[in-house]
């Protein structure tokens, strides 16, 4: 919890776009320094996989988890100390265990499954879920429509799920595809969140596989672009390193430049402002070059401070 | 283990019609006194239930624990030592929790719902499950379709594992259907189990719900009649009570006398000697006045050698 001398910032209403565990930490930071009930989370679901017959959408549980205060800390998903005992039971039945699935987070699996085969939609149960779970945030799906990632590498066509986690993201990136992309509608109240926000704030997520989903999503691209001034994007990568994950080895594979320009780059039609780390102040003015703005903030957040005082610089810029 | 004096029958193929709990201690007898892969066991899923989604078959689990030696021996269901984390979690999410599902159980309804999901049969799915726990004898459902025992009852139309689990077999019982028993087809095997065993043995389970789903399905009494001298039926009433379960009231309600000779009137037309307690025999003449042959043995099992002893006695009649 923060001080009690810091007051809380009203009078804006956020909207985020975020991946898992990259994204979360600047979503607690908000989350805190915000009237909780001010913010709008648009969440990538196209890590989102059917594992033994589960829907599981690990950045919507990652990010929720997180705002739950349930998160294991250690990991920056799943549950603080779950247990995997049905996972061991499905590993002695031959089914896959590389996917980590806790007991308690299987109860998460298991009903967002249930919800769905009832005919409810995704964001449905990630409000049941969010509800449940006491978060005051709104946490939207992007879209109620699958949008797999597609990993195009030199092992072949891989899940997201089976190039990030089975193989360690170790196989070489040639092409990334959201299937089902075109004919995806952005959920209730996606656009309508990016038309209305105070701000729009680009979690420092994966440009390209955490990020880029949301962008894929008809309609979000150009929503961003009619409100870019007020676009602010936390650049993920620090120092021509990934803050977390592998943006840098992924973006380096497909040809882009591993740093924040080329970050800055991806982002340009449609972001006002690009937040960088003091590391990469070099780069500023070749990103203002582009047309954008730079802001120069401490971006990498380690303790709970950090994470609220880059949400609180972001929302004073 | 059987001490190393007791030598295995052999020559003998054995084929048992099961419920749950209360077949299971005789079950458990005959895979220790017989060479297991001569034990075939038909088993009830009148029980089964769909829960979260879930396929959940609770006769079939409780005689695979059982013989696979992971029971929970106090409860006779369930996996000795299981944890309910996810249970709780389902709960938190506002699920029902009246059905008490473990961690570890949980695997096997997940295993079984995804292999149905991929449109494989129950029968395939106990066949999984029973090869991965290391169970020797052959484990058939009654049938692959979903044939649900639903109780009429003073308070309205209840699916059994309702009037059962979440109203402890509190209502009264006006009628018992099963739904859907016209149309199914006896699973593969079943049949021919009962047609080629050398004996036929219906466990001590409740006459009603459990043996009854089985004997519902299309073509099972029929056959069974066709081996009437060979079908071992032993009672699960002891002097007027149930061994398990509550089929001495479910009796009474129906109409049915709650005693051996209600059950032997119930079975008459297909087991050729019905195998009464000591407690019964002063109702072996009845009995044996409808035309079957009585035979008297201790058919109350707390330990494993009486489960032995009454299995051994019955292959030895």
């Amino acid at each position: 919890m923060p001080p009690a001398k810091e007051q809380k910032i009203r009078g804006q209403n956020i909207t985020a776009l975020a991946g898992g565990v990259g994204a979360s930490k600047l979503l607690l930071g908000l989350y805190e320094v915000l009237e909780p009930e001010a913010l709008t989370i648009i969440v990538n679901t196209g890590d989102d996989i059917v594992l033994h017959g589960l829907k599981i959408s690990p950045d919507l549980d990652i990010v929720t988890y997180t705002l739950a205060g349930i998160v294991d800390p250690a990991k920056g998903w799943g549950i603080r100390g779950d247990t995997f005992h049905a996972l061991k039971g499905l590993a002695g039945y031959g089914r896959a265990d590389w996917f980590n699935l806790g007991d308690r987070d299987l109860a998460t699996h298991i009903h967002r499954s249930a919800l769905l085969e009832e005919g409810r939609r995704l964001s449905d149960a990630a409000e049941s879920i969010r509800a449940a779970l006491g978060v005051k945030a709104r946490i939207l799906p992007m879209s109620d429509n699958p949008v797999p990632t597609i990993i195009e590498s030199d092992e072949g066509t891989l899940h997201f799920q089976k190039y990030l986690v089975k193989r360690r993201a170790e196989p070489i990136v040639k092409a990334i595809r959201f299937a089902g992309a075109e004919s995806a509608r952005a959920a209730s109240g996606v656009l309508e969140a990016i038309r209305e926000a105070t701000r729009i704030i680009v979690c420092p997520s994966n440009p390209l596989i955490s990020i880029g989903p949301i962008l894929a999503v008809p309609g979000v691209r150009e929503q961003l672009r009619a409100r870019r001034t007020d676009v602010f994007a936390v650049c993920p990568i620090v120092g021509g390193k990934s803050l977390k994950g592998p943006s840098d080895k992924m973006l380096a594979q497909l040809g882009y430049e591993a740093t924040a320009l080329g970050v800055a780059r991806l982002y340009n039609d449609f972001t006002g402002t690009l937040v960088i780390d003091p590391a990469d102040k070099g780069r500023a003015a070749a990103i203002t070059a582009l047309g954008m703005k730079v802001a120069i903030l401490p971006s990498v957040m380690k303790t709970q401070a950090q994470k609220r005082q880059l949400a609180r610089a972001l929302l004073e810029l």
